[in-house]
């Protein structure tokens, strides 16, 4: 991931300037979808002019690579994090399944922006975010197939199920909150006990 | 349901031309977004003036929730069709989950349209289209229900299945084809599959 990272760091910068020129770009992507925002409306929102804009994102596209690589690093960070691969599969597959939809829950502005626009990168930057979410989607498999092969589990598919685990997870940005769930928490207990059940975990 | 399909009578109509327009409409929105499209774009794409298209759609919002309001109807309409009150409720869910899955992979560019720019519509017109989700997702509620009540399924939380389901459908819309899935036989195959371990149907 170091190549994607320099990259970003090269055309969007690592300053606290920039940083804050890209949590403006996520509120406005967020509120009028990115093809719909132009920079000049970004740089609006923090009261500066485009030009100040400009030495820290060279193009609207490159902004929203940064937020892309951001918000899936840090997704798959929290995944990461919460495993820990000497616990027994299921308390594994709770951990990492709870992180997962609490991360979409706590961040659904932002995961919308990153999980509904990938179509708006370039190809180069498509194929570094898809590097991530492969990782991250592999976080899931490894923990489902360490459960088959211990027994704790029998998955009929194993490639469905992580499919199914990490597409619950990100459509949670789509809907949350709604009138019934509006508490992470609730939300990432009920999945957790969906996610046990389609791995068919021993009770 | 008489009530908004009347307006969007009223609004968009209903002849020949007013249907093309809702196809190039579909096409603009799905691949550049809806809040980078204008309606002067969508008549071009037919060849027609913005004078030409006025007749039929007042407005972007107008034909937004006419697209809206057939897609929904229609994705409802499938589940209602495939649903046989009279068979078993593992037969019922497995029917329902194939035809919601299989909508969503067969229309993903109308189904991404309608399902993630519900935000840009009217209050009025967010109202009429929630009315449709909610009694799509009834149709999900009252199978499960069924099977908790025969003893056919065991389900933890209704309210929770129900939302998993549904929304690993219309994440389909997201996702699909995929590297992995490009069939939509297969990916519903698989989701039935996950859908009656999710509410505990016995084998």
């Amino acid at each position: 991931m170091s190549t994607p990272a320099q990259a970003v760091a090269c055309e969007v910068g690592t300053s606290k300037a920039a940083a804050r020129i890209r949590t403006a770009a996520i509120e406005v992507f967020a509120a009028k979808g990115y093809g719909a925002s132009t920079t000049r409306e970004i740089a609006a929102s923090l009261d500066l002019s485009p030009g100040a804009v400009y030495p820290h994102s060279k193009t609207k596209e490159s902004l929203l690579f940064a937020i892309s690589l951001e918000g899936h690093n840090a997704a798959l960070a929290t995944v990461m994090h919460a495993d820990q691969p000497i616990a027994p599969p299921a308390l594994r597959l709770a951990a990492t399944v709870t992180a997962y939809v609490k991360w979409h829950a706590d961040n659904h502005a932002l995961a919308r922006v990153v999980q509904h626009e990938l179509r708006s990168l370039s190809h180069e930057h498509f194929n570094a975010i898809a590097d991530i979410r492969r990782t991250t989607s592999r976080v899931f498999t490894r923990i489902i197939e360490a459960g088959d092969a211990s027994g704790d589990f029998q998955t009929i598919d194993v490639e469905a199920a992580t499919l199914a685990i990490t597409s619950l997870g990100v459509d949670v940005s789509r809907w949350f909150p709604s009138n019934t769930y509006s508490e992470p928490d609730i939300i990432a207990t009920r999945y957790v006990e969906l996610a046990l059940r389609m791995v068919g975990a021993n009770d």
